[in-house]
């Protein structure tokens, strides 16, 4: 079920940091109750308190870009996803380097984020 | 068993970047043959495989400083961490940002790194 996990890890954030940066509110659906968010060392469990965090950020628009992204197996038949990169808000033209690690659960298929882990690496 | 993942993931990157910075070959006992590597994208699997990449590394004494500290319980019974700092090899003057991820699966009364995924955050 979980392929290739550089394969997985690939799809993923390509399809993830897509729709953060010109669609946030559709992450909801990578989401589920049992999901966690740590967001700068705040903590928040569950769809609608992790897209709460996200949506209310203090941007709309930004592009992200991915200096590297690692992925190996996980114990729970999943996929650890490790990236780090840079966050340019709309308008802004210092771009904020950040290191994200997601875990991926396989659902149907298809998998859902059961942990993500969000920092910002401050020069 | 996973207790406090907090209290788990402060004690274990204490005594993991103790022993990284003054006793390297020590960091053996945490690995086991089915933990995994990623540094700096080159992989590594098993106990052996990753002491010789940590052992080989271009520096010997070395100082961590950690900057972020996070910690989420796993699918799988264990811990996640997630880890932002500077790492200053013995003799430079200008520390090395990195960020890494572990995790952390139970086994016994303590704890084994299953994954391990390491990047340096170039200025």
């Amino acid at each position: 079920m979980a392929g290739d996990p550089e394969a997985v890890a690939k799809a993923f954030t390509d399809h993830y940091y897509s729709t953060f940066d010109t669609a946030r509110p559709n992450l909801a659906g990578l989401y589920q109750d049992q999901s966690m968010l740590t967001f700068e060392g705040q903590k928040f469990q569950g769809t609608q308190a992790i897209m709460g965090k996200l949506t209310s950020l203090p941007f709309q628009a930004c592009k992200h870009h991915i200096s590297s992204l690692d992925a190996q197996p996980s114990l729970s038949g999943g996929v650890l996803v490790f990236v780090t990169g840079q966050l340019l808000p709309e308008g802004e033209t210092n771009p904020l380097k950040f290191s994200q690690t997601f875990h991926l659960a396989p659902v149907g298929g298809s998998f859902v984020v059961t942990n993500d882990l969000f920092r910002l690496n401050y020069g």
